[in-house]
C-alpha cells in the first residue's frame, strides 16, 4: 500500500503548484495530466487499447470511433479516455508513494491506498490574477474561463463518482490558497502526509 | 478587528473539543453555545429585547408569542433567537481575538473581523462512537441522531447565510478529524492563526 496525495482544485487556486512543492518537500513523484498522457504514450498502453478496440472492427479507424462518438465497447470517447486514465493512475500508485492532481484519483484510488485527498480553492478575484499571470488568459476572458472549466471539472466528479466536486466530507482536507497562501498549504499536507 | 477563529462542525465529528483545544493552546476565550446564552441572560440583553417587544403589546406575555410562532416585528421565535445571538456574537467579537463554535459565527462576522473559518467533519463510524462515548447516546439511536442534528445545522446555516453548510469555498480550510485526528487538526488550526 502506497501513501499517496490527491489533489483536486478551482481553476486559478495553485492547486497543481501546490502538488509540485508538496511532491519536491517529500521528494516523491509529481503527476498531473501531461505526465500521465506521455507514460500513456511510452508505454504504449493507449495504443494496445485501440489495437484492442480494432479487433472487433478492423475496417474502422479511431477516427471514425470518434466520430461517431462511441466505441465498439459501447463507451463514449470520453469513458475510453478515462478508463485509460482509470488504468495508468491504478499502475502509478502501485509504484509507491507519489502526489497526483486532478484526474478523480481521489476516487480511484479509495479503499486501495493509504491517501491524503486535498481540494484546494480560492477567492475569485487571486484566481483571475493567478490565471492571467500564469496562464496567459486576458482579464476579461478570465472569469468565464474560469468558471467553464471549474463547471466541466465538477461535471467530470459527478458523473465518475457519483459525489459532489468540493464538498468537504469528500476530502481529508480542504484549504482556501488565497487566505492560507500556496507555501503554507504546501506546508500543512506536508506535515500530513509525515503523520500519516 | 479581531482575529477570529469560527468553527461548523458535524455532530460527532470533535469540533467543539477541537475549538477548546485551540483556545487554550492560543489563550484565547473560547465561546460555544451556553457561554453565549449565559452572556445573554447575565447582560440582561435578552429580558431587555423582551421587554422592548412588550411595548407594543403590553397584554402578551412571550408565551403568548411562543404559541403564535411570531413575535410582533413578525419576527418568528427562530429569528428572534437568532437576532439576539448575532449580537452577542458582533460584541464578542468586538472584544478581542476568540474561537467560537457554530451559530453560523462564519457568516456573521464576515467582513467585519479578520476570520479563519474551519468545518469539522468525519466518518461515520468514529462519529458514531463518539456521541456514545461523550453524548451518552446508546448505539442504536446513533446514526438517526447525527443525521437529525446534522440536517438541522445545515438547513439553519441555509435559512440564515443562503450558503450551503460544508461546502469548501465557506471556509478557509475544512479537515477529517477521523483521518487527521483532533490534536493534529488543532495544531493545524492554531499553526494558521499564528500566520494570520
Amino acid at each position: 500500500m502506497s501513501k499517496i496525495i490527491t489533489i483536486s482544485r478551482e481553476y486559478g487556486s495553485g492547486g497543481k503548484y501546490i502538488g509540485e512543492l508538496v511532491a519536491q518537500k517529500l521528494g516523491i513523484p509529481f503527476y498531473d495530466k501531461e505526465i500521465m498522457e506521455k507514460i500513456a504514450e511510452e508505454t504504449g498502453f493507449v495504443n494496445e487499447f485501440i489495437e484492442r478496440l480494432a479487433e472487433y472492427a478492423p475496417s474502422k479507424s479511431i477516427f471514425a470511433y470518434a466520430f461517431v462518438g462511441r466505441n465498439q465497447a459501447g463507451e463514449s470517447m470520453e469513458d475510453y479516455i478515462h478508463n485509460v486514465q482509470r488504468k495508468i493512475i491504478l499502475e502509478l500508485a502501485e509504484k509507491g508513494d507519489c502526489v497526483f492532481v486532478g484526474r478523480s484519483a481521489d476516487y480511484i484510488l479509495q479503499g486501495k491506498h493509504e491517501t491524503l485527498n486535498v481540494f484546494i480553492h480560492g477567492d475569485t478575484a487571486a484566481k483571475k490574477e493567478r490565471v492571467c499571470r500564469f496562464h496567459g488568459v486576458i482579464p476579461s476572458d478570465a472569469e468565464k474561463i474560469m468558471r467553464d472549466i471549474d463547471k466541466k471539472r465538477s461535471v467530470n466528479y459527478r458523473y465518475y463518482t457519483g459525489e459532489t466536486w468540493g464538498e468537504a466530507k469528500n476530502y481529508t482536507l480542504t484549504l482556501n490558497s488565497t487566505k492560507i497562501g500556496v507555501e503554507n498549504c504546501a506546508d500543512i499536507i506536508a506535515q500530513l502526509y509525515n503523520n500519516m
